[in-house]
């Protein structure tokens, strides 16, 4: 990591990583994939926006009565817990049931896993559902992990993804999904490769929804190459830090930097994700 | 439509319009009519902050126990199906009927009401409870008038609004609302004049809940006016674009032009109404 | 009031209110709280990112089957009936005991509370569960203290919170908790000392959640200064205040307010708190 000409001139892997982002990015905007978001309430719009100004469709539907009829049509489904409720559960079972039945991907996003026996138990169910993907931050991979219930910060992480590393990969392995982790690294990790996406700012810590967000772009990331969701994942991780640091340069602050990263998602172009991807081989 | 001082100086027709449209305007800053919706979880900031900004009363209460004492206070109501569920509904539909019952108006926003069958039923069932309004785009507006469940794009339109103008006509023939469909150019139709308003831009779909919020707005509007209801609709659809073209001025990208639209909602002025609004009638 | 100069020289009161609102902010960014908001639909986002731009941590939880889990963990609690249903009601009367029992602040927000007889019915139930601070707008503590239900402008206020200052009194006294009315000023009072915080702005009204959001600020600085209620809450509504007073410097209506005004409270300094804040005894 001494090399700051690491990521250009250096490495092969380092260019094949960015053009496989910009190739999903580009197929993202012109496929416009849709995407069904079963999500919290706080997360709902900067999650809608998100998927939007990246090219896809989200659709917002929740309910147990038209997801038969509704999710078999999308190209993934996002589901996350973060306002779990009860009534909601039912419906995200079956919602990742109906996608797993219907080939299609679907991410699985553990907000604040460990912070209630129900919302971990809730948790292990989903996981039991095929997630194609799961991505928290490391306090939630590590409570998914070793299935217990740990004195929390709420939603936010009391831990680095580095220290999630073992985890990830446990849970990829034990749950066949693709484990991401993100932090000042993203972590992607299938159970035996893991790898490392090291774009973003540490002010979008500071806006609300910006993890629930990002794995709603995975899920359209995905949606467009099954057959490497690994590569989509990182690259998802990578293309939205990517916007984070072109919303920061603009910003005087957490809010601003959200309209700026929004703003950036919609309008970065292929030298862009060129020259600014950092995805790496950890292992 | 070959001509570009069409709605300046040749049209008395034109003028008309644009004045009423800012007197409309006025009245709702002047009065603050106190607008009820219930409305999805995605667009409630939205729509809440656009009501804020024209000058209205935003109330976002849905639940079934205190309706009977407090939608018949209100000056109108929106009732929004979004994330339409088996708990709500029952709420929307007593709204509506207390609405109707106290001579207040109030609009129906169908969103994907093709995405599935329980959905269309709910759709169906509120257009029997005689709104006022019913504004949809293109795709929505044809499921409702032919009752049927179609191939989905989820809560984005196949359809050109331009395609759905017999499907609107026949729609407010039936249920007795004046119908508008969004799109590059807003319909709106009584079942015998339709009228177009040619404002806005195409940045505005890649924002979420703007078409949501321009149905509170619409609500606002018809609520000062409750013998024009046409008028109103196609005025507070021209005032939301005309706000969207003074806000892309300034805007950078989606998220930028949410900003700047809200602003030029807040901000615009007589001679701005009337320079820019373009509503024409098209049969 | 006649000398501009009252809040910089002249008042060794008004010295030492600044200097606790600035220790307050500075422990918030230190200790990072954990605010639990059991809130409104609408208010969730803006009412998360204002925890985080403070240096709080906010967590969205409102599920009775965690409650008691995650409850006694949190440093505070944040309660507001905004979108109340009789599905979350029993989840907000949970966490207040729970909160109460160990220890921990809860503030209430009533909003709308004299809208209907169910709502005020259940803003009476939560006030007997002792919060630590009831925050509303004039008519929200003039129809709890009074008890009854009122002519509404949903949630607007259609009284001066200088009109309320005998209402809150008697609230307080009958309560025991501080309360708080917002307005042009902001009043806060124990039931014997009346205290004014004359921060903010007008088109702060023209966003929607704002006040939501100030509420839950309440609970951050009350969680880290248990002992000083008054003056936690006195400062939180004076510095949210500031945050507007800079943001409205750049702002060119409400939604670019909004903006700077979360921009502004992440990058507030002392000096700014020092110079800005007005807190005044009234009584």
């Amino acid at each position: 990591m001494e090399s700051k000409s690491n990521y250009k001139e250096e490495e092969p892997e380092a260019t094949m990583w960015s053009q496989k982002a910009w190739a999903l990015l580009s197929t993202v905007r012109s496929q416009s994939p849709l995407i069904q978001c079963i999500t919290n309430f706080v997360s709902m719009d900067l999650m809608a926006n998100t998927l939007l100004s990246a090219g896809a469709s989200p659709a917002m539907l929740h309910t147990l009565e038209e997801l038969t009829d509704f999710t078999p049509q999308v190209h993934a489904l996002c589901v996350n817990v973060g306002t779990l409720s009860t009534g909601w559960l039912p419906a995200m079972k079956l919602a990742a049931e109906l996608a797993h039945k219907s080939g299609k991907p679907w991410v699985l996003d553990p907000v604040a896993a460990g912070a209630s026996g129900f919302r971990l138990k809730a948790c292990l169910e989903l996981v039991e559902l095929k997630p194609t993907v799961i991505r928290g931050n490391g306090s939630e991979i590590i409570a998914l992990a070793k299935a217990s219930v740990e004195p929390t910060k709420g939603v936010d992480s009391s831990h680095k993804s580095t220290d999630a590393i073992e985890s990830a990969k446990s849970l990829a392995q034990a749950s066949g999904a693709i484990v991401a982790v993100s932090g000042a690294v993203d972590i992607v990790t299938d159970g035996n490769r893991v790898v490392g996406a090291h774009n973003g700012v540490a002010m979008m810590t500071k806006i609300t929804a910006t993890g629930c967000s990002v794995t709603a772009l995975i899920a359209a990331f995905v949606s467009v190459d099954q057959s490497h969701v690994l590569e989509a994942t990182a690259s998802a991780l990578s293309v939205f830090g990517i916007a984070g640091e072109m919303g920061m340069k603009m910003a005087n602050g957490p809010a601003s930097l959200r309209m700026h990263l929004i703003d950036s998602l919609y309008g970065i172009d292929e030298a862009c994700v060129l020259s600014h991807a950092k995805i790496t081989s950890l292992s």
